[in-house]
């Protein structure tokens, strides 16, 4: 308690950390793969602008954001070259000050009623966001040309166009993937047709290697990783887990930790550890069954590995940043440096 | 932004909100039902001493919490007559110092690990914690009484025994359920015969009405409900939702809001709504074909229904306090008045 601590031994679980060597690998793989502005980071992953600063030394200094808050708290941090509310919203009057204040800022727009919020709350660019397959926003492929006339009749530079082929994400199927985004982005490009603009902002994680017709992704679980993002086939690691102390051995087969379901993002599942097998969460612990190195005692430490990581970080005021192994820490845990200490600051809205 | 919002249609959306009257109901009928000391409000399902200190109003003066730092948020706002640490902890140094100070903490323990860390740590007084069936925390009932002979050994007060039978609370079948209840707390009861001590605490929002075995009962879900209890037989209704906002309408049969798993416990389900059928939650949106009243136009408001009070309360930062109704708001939804704001002070760790 007093002073920041030092090693994994020492932080108030349940802790939410990051393996620095796999987030260091990640960040490069994706660097050399989507350099510069081919990248555009998600921050609605890990809503963190210490996070995001080490993706800017890493060269992108574009970034999106699913909230306004999240693009707020991204000026503060002058992060904010290009930033794109890549979401709508019917109320940017929290923006335009940014904009005046010399952020550039661009929001996604799908109706009429989110061009004349962008318009009316002060921003002076927008993005026509279309509706590529997944039932989520976006316009549809004809109304995009009208939309795109209307927030120029509003005063507002149209940068070009966005669509999230969030459904897609998941196809395990390389040929099957590119087939299908394929098809996804054949209606982004036909919508681009009628907009213009420079912009085509599309992908995520698990499309980045095979989206080739937008000409900037919106990846950003790739730096941090879950086990859900892990079943695919991309070149990135888990950098993130929640160690959490051994609080309770129970002789009829099972022990508990003090991480439960509030420090875990739930909704794709269970989390999983190398030390069991998650039985199962409750609010503040998780039960398991032991695994091969045997029960552990009590006041050992594990590390629990989220199926999804955005909802986790969100759930954390910090991520304890550590250099070295988390998922197969055994007993070196304990030892593992604690290294920095990067603030969850763009929680909320 | 400047001042409070007086109204749901000035909230900054997604807002946790609660109705007041519901609320005022859900807390007489259980005041009533097992009043002052016969409840022992678990902080645990809202995080928030502004509503524990309603309860207290109401006549419950003693809580329990899962959490060091919900004992601690306790003290410093004064709900301290006798607080109730119901979770294993390895580390109990923060909590001398309040003890010292002259809070009331009892804390939970099950393990001679945990016995010598809350005397270590500076407290004085205990529950033994006993596996009642729920694999969870708890010693099996043989060694209760020599745990209680190691506490009592170390110079700590043994107040007798807690257990959770959190594994019956959703079984529907009243008789089955008294008949379960029953058999679980026989365990709790033998365990107590070795241990002595005032106090059997057991028991939930599930169980309350069938639990005669304990005398005192934690239960903390009640006062705010979710959809998940709102299937069992009890007296109470749900008082929480999640605000959110229409921000995008696709003519294709779908509307989005600007809530969703960030905003959401979502281990229990998605959210309901009586506004539309919910058809999956994104981080930051949750998609809902329309219902009876037919597509809303962007910029309604709607209310979600949380399937899990705890987690879902942990992910904001405070809870609008709301006259009216907010399920069924429809239009009137926008005009209800926001009549006060109680701070959600006891998140994190």
């Amino acid at each position: 308690m007093a002073g920041d601590p030092s090693t994994v031994g020492e932080l108030t679980t349940p802790a939410l950390a990051v393996d620095r060597p796999v987030f260091d690998r990640n960040v490069a793989t994706m660097a050399a793969a989507r350099p510069g502005r081919a990248l555009r980071p998600h921050v609605k992953a890990f809503k963190s602008t210490a996070l995001a600063g080490r993706l800017a030394e890493a060269g992108h200094r574009t970034f999106c954001a699913a909230t306004v808050r999240e693009i707020e708290g991204m000026v503060a941090a002058g992060l904010d070259d290009d930033l794109l509310l890549a979401n709508e919203v019917v109320d940017h009057r929290r923006l335009g000050p940014l904009v005046d204040g010399g952020a550039s800022i661009t929001a996604a727009v799908d109706s009429p009623e989110t061009v004349r919020s962008a318009a009316a709350g002060g921003l002076r660019s927008v993005l026509i966001d279309v509706d590529v397959g997944l039932p989520r926003c976006g316009c549809q492929v004809d109304d995009a040309g009208p939309l795109a006339d209307l927030a120029r009749s509003q005063g507002l530079e149209v940068r070009g166009v966005m669509g999230y082929e969030g459904h897609l994400m998941m196809v395990l199927d390389p040929e099957e993937k590119r087939v299908k985004v394929e098809k996804s982005m054949a209606r982004l490009l036909q919508a681009h047709e009628a907009v213009g603009g420079d912009v085509i902002s599309a992908g995520g994680t698990g499309t980045y290697a095979v989206n080739t017709w937008a000409n900037e992704i919106q990846a950003g679980s790739y730096c941090l990783m879950d086990t859900q993002y892990a079943t695919l086939d991309v070149p990135f690691e888990i950098a993130l887990a929640v160690v959490a102390t051994v609080i309770s051995v129970n002789r009829r087969g099972w022990f508990v930790v003090d991480g439960g379901l509030k420090a875990l993002g739930m909704d794709h599942g269970d989390p999983t550890s190398l030390r069991g097998e998650v039985m199962f969460c409750s609010d503040e612990h998780t039960t398991l069954r032991p695994g091969d190195e045997g029960m552990p005692v009590v006041g050992d430490r594990i590390a629990l590995l989220p199926a999804h990581v955005d909802p986790t970080v969100a759930k954390h005021p910090q991520l304890w940043v550590v250099d070295g192994a988390l998922a197969d820490g055994g007993a070196g845990l304990v030892d593992r440096p604690v290294v920095d200490r990067w603030a969850v600051d763009l929680r909320h809205w």
